[in-house]
């Protein structure tokens, strides 16, 4: 089923070469808990392997260790993420939407925009329209409606992802922050929230998770 | 500080006799875990001090059996609430809307509503008006302005009590149910999510606690 | 946005009779906490207004209330689902593949299948194939591949959704279940097991809850 | 209903100009996760529009950065509070009085101090009276007998808001606050005592919410 | 250290029936989980080797099988207790005071005040004091004072544990209650309470034990 | 890597007929949520196969039904576990020790000596040796160091198995009971005990999952 | 009740003089949270008023700024607590033993011995006998049975109390630590064993809470 | 039972020197929360016993500060373990395999490593082959094979566990990590994936905890 093993072995990792195949993009790199020499290693593997590469919560300096063996890498500092594409993808699928509930969250979501972006997406952004002042959001309706998929990143109570869905035919993906006072729990509130939305068509993906949200919606788009 | 001590001592209670007084109401009968009979003591003690009753979470069996001696005892089903007042309340103070967010919301929102009307309290009722299908409150836009005080009932995520907060002056007192699939936990969901109102102006009491709400607004109401 | 205000207000409830214009379908029914005679009320009101009829959590002996005055609804036993579509639809979209890891997950994925079904999309079912007897999955590759949206439906430790993620390009949309010894905490454990996957393209829906998730296929593969 | 949309989009942020003349207060700027520049442009945007300003959770060091380029602009450094109110305000409603149990839950308490008195309302406030001394609160009835609506900041076992409650007739709002040993697990102890108040009359903010206390108080008082 | 074993082995049990001797008081039959026969057989062990016996969480129907075979067994049905004194105990040591803050906590306190009449202490109760109405408990503060230690027992916030403890001069041992709505958690909320005390000198038992909290108030009281 | 597919399809199950083979046991069927027909329908298929049958949490209504189309099917009630070997297993490995705390712990350490001796090894039992008397446990040190594996079955707080483990130097396997008062919290408490045991060498199964410790210490025998 | 007030009032706090008649030991000064201001202006107040002083989780460096204004103020640094007696005490009640599991627990239990000598008793050690190694408590049974009362400090998985609790004829108070790896929770894991001994004869302070035990002991020990 | 007691009393820690013969290995030194100097005097009384030294969770500065005074004392920097063996160890047992899921995993897993090989056992290992591309781990299903004993260790979701048990005849101890976006709740979450694995033949121990696993497998291989 996976002839010519499909990987390469560097003893402390086993590189996934066969990911863009199985899996459309790419293996993608975690960068905490891993040392430099780590990501570097693993990193020039996939380009050699002809793998795209994105690298996420990548801290600058990391960043700036990489880029003296790995010219043309890129950096996205809001959202920490690192990528180098193999070739220019071409636009296709629709449009997906990224809304913020408010400005605290923008981090989360750049990281949902640059990772669909890096995958080939079309993604136009709506920060900072939260229910405490609903004029906002309804005020974009008819964008609303233009979009193929749309993530939801919010955190305190979360209550956006539900709204959203409400108003529109396609499916939302929610993001939980871990924004807040003390009894958000880090997220737990707003991850609890958006997995009990009252409005079907809502599903959710981990607190702070802005990549996996991106990758979900880029699969969605195709 | 309280002369002639306050309270008669039944032995298993002792009945708070200078709440009506010191609090502006008489003490509260929460029924469960009580005997019928000790209920009936309780009633009657209260009665007796020209105390009004207001007995919560009354089951209709231990209803009928307090009937019986208790004469004009009423009660309504959907809220599980007995009452019987010492005299005519005149209505004062503004309006209080209740507000639920799905059907299933209801017994507790009616909870609430009876407290209020038993309290001497104007209510008015809007109930299903949940954010899947966000039109349907802020055609209402106009009544939530003319509340003096707005009560929400919300299970599942809870989010109704942030929108409804958004668009009015006064204060949102939030009632997280119990009603929703598994990871709403009982109502734990819905009052992480009130809690975490992105919208100021919402304070949150116990989970399916209606009657609490309603005292709450009431005081406010005052 | 919302003209001619798009609900019918039956005063325990508010039917959103715009639903199905403005999301594609019409409100569903969520039945736990509601009378028969609530659901008879709400029910007759969709259909009058020509809304395709979903009513989920509906235990037989309401569904045999409810036949009597609506002729033709119909019932899935194991789903718990009753329904009535207002015209036969035209498949469309792909083929959405609804998988369990076990037996005792079967009702939550027929919920699933029976919500695509009346929804009018392809359904193709894959049961018992969780990760203790990892071939038999592995033996479905191919059928994995030609799948459009994939849902996991899984209880204990909900495993399968990562692995099954790890093999295909297309959505995978996963359903923690409550079936599992103390330590499953009524679904938890699948839950954050699903939400931590480390395979990105996996999105996560309430604990139990199969409609949720053919909902949200439904809408992915429109 | 929002006509004129009511909102300045500055891309990053949509400042809600509308608020004031729909809440009767205007944003509030909430500064965690927020970086100085974006600070300073909502703040302008805010002053601009002839709204109030308020920013809570500001560190010192902002503060001084933001004083450059807005003159005037006051803080309280134990509420971490800027703010620069657009005229002065006459006070009105009755008093609000602000109770800690002890020193360490002062700095929530100034938060909701600060925010009642940027707000219009006569504050007052009887600090470090809790359950373990409660001859402390007893020779402060007469007090708490004139506002019009209390506060109580709370940590530990947050017993206080129970005991106050049960002396008076008007609403108290709790905040519970993350001070105490390892089982208060930072607020969640004080937090469910408040929730459970056996005292009716009692409802809950956020964990270290001073300022959605005040809110809410203001609220009440109007 | 253990000469002669010290205990009865009967195969599914090994009846410790050097208790008495090394604890000062025999081994506890808690009866929940075991069958009929079984409480019989562990029943006659401890009394044939002259040990007290005491049955806890004893149901009714159990307490009659049992009696055919125990003669002069006594049974309180409200503690759900069983007990069978070897030879009557000389009181001694000071008075302990069993508190309860509801009425409904009182099946937990008679377990406390039954298991300390039968371990020979002498007991006063003291019931319905909770903090909603605080100079029913201050009317008694003299009482308080006359006990060698005191037990607490209290659901919803467990605000009386705290109060009381700041009163006097001797240990409070707290027992929080399930009783109470929703966010009580089955007792959560007044067990976390009850830790949080921030008036030194309260300890606490498991959640309903009101047998632990006698045989802990016995030891201190000798 | 499993030729011949290695399992029967049959619809709603997948039966793994390949499992004696690939792991040295056959599948074993999990009672819960499947119905008796389905139960029948596997336990056909695996004896078909030559597989050993081992049928977990039965109730005794379903294993009557069972038995009437499995002749020689067994059945042990205290541990509810059905079974039927293929063929008489030869005793290999050493002695298995089960050990519970108390004697509520038996139904769950009696699935696991089932499970043991079903799958063939030498099991030997000591119960009701809980740390409360623990002369009992001393007393058994001899036969503790003849084991070749232990398994500790002990629920309230579980602290047995640290215990036993540092007497030994072979491996413990320890299993949490939901018995206990209500901050046991079904289990949860003794879960935590064990997992966090101070004595290395302790190893944790799933709460009340004797089987999983059967199972599990079967393997470590072989 | 409480005549000539009983407090000294300094604005942000109000001092409870009262407490050394009231409940026989001053007020104690819980330091984190408070200014080096604050501490010296309560302690001044106390010593002014001829209470004793003790000041819990007091850091080095703030000691070292009262001792400039408080002559003789002593320190111990392994406790983290300043005290300075009134006048000496006389020894009396019968001996506290406090016992700690491992080397970590050291701190809790040095704060639990600080403050019973401080307040008069006469305290004996016995630090690192887990029951990891049991002989080693065994070997101290006979110390053991000299103690009035007993503290356990433990982390981990606190299994001591409940093995010490069986061992003697006296009170057993558990202080659970935050000492371990991740399921420790940081110290709920030990929290619970003890709340849920199976050991009568056990409660439970705080986490970490050393003061706390010693000062219920100290009430036990009068 | 314990001749001549069996450890050396240093007041502050008793050394356990009878562990080797009573257990098989030496009392292991848990650093965290030791000073330099206990630690010091611990090792060298080990040391001088004649006990195997192993040191975890040790720093590189303290390890360089017992260096001096412990010649030939050696140190792994990734699993954090000093150590030093009485005598060479003779291997015997079988293989134990080492296998992390992630490249994040690995100080966990070398913490296994480290302690397996001081405790005489031959270690194998295989890292980052976690589901997300699961023909890594399948590739190696002779290598699995081929193990007495496996140790899977896994953050994220941990669902490694449950698909290794899968493929073998052998025990697997399971190590949860904290590695992991916020859902993890630092390990929470694949320690529930781990406790309920749907495939039998898996234990867990506390997360993070390499050493414990090491310590598990190495009594298993004996």
């Amino acid at each position: 089923m996976f002839p010519k093993s499909g990987f390469c072995d560097l003893g402390f990792a086993k590189v996934d070469i066969d990911r863009q195949k199985r899996r459309g993009f790419a293996e993608v790199v975690y960068c905490p808990g891993k040392t430099k020499k780590d990501i570097k290693s693993i990193s020039r593997q996939l380009l050699k392997n002809k793998q795209d590469l994105l690298l996420t919560r990548l801290d600058k300096k990391t960043f700036l260790y990489l880029k003296k063996s790995i010219p043309r890498l890129k950096y996205n500092v809001l959202a920490k993420i690192g990528y180098k594409a193999t070739k220019k993808k071409n636009l296709k699928g629709g449009l997906v939407l990224v809304i913020s509930a408010g400005t605290s969250d923008i981090p989360v979501a750049e990281e949902a925009v640059v990772t669909l972006e890096v995958m080939g997406n079309k993604v136009s952004k709506l920060y900072d329209v939260g229910v405490a002042g609903v004029h906002r959001v309804m005020k974009y309706v008819d964008s609303l409606k233009k979009a193929t998929v749309i993530i939801v990143v919010a955190g305190m109570e979360g209550a956006l992802a539900s709204l959203v869905s409400g108003l529109v035919k396609v499916p939302v993906v929610a993001v939980p922050t871990s924004c807040g006072y003390g009894a958000s729990f880090k997220g737990l509130a707003a991850l609890l929230t958006m997995l009990n939305s009252c409005s079907p068509g809502v599903a959710v993906v981990n607190i702070d998770n802005g990549f996996g949200a991106g990758y979900f919606a880029h699969l969605i788009n195709q």
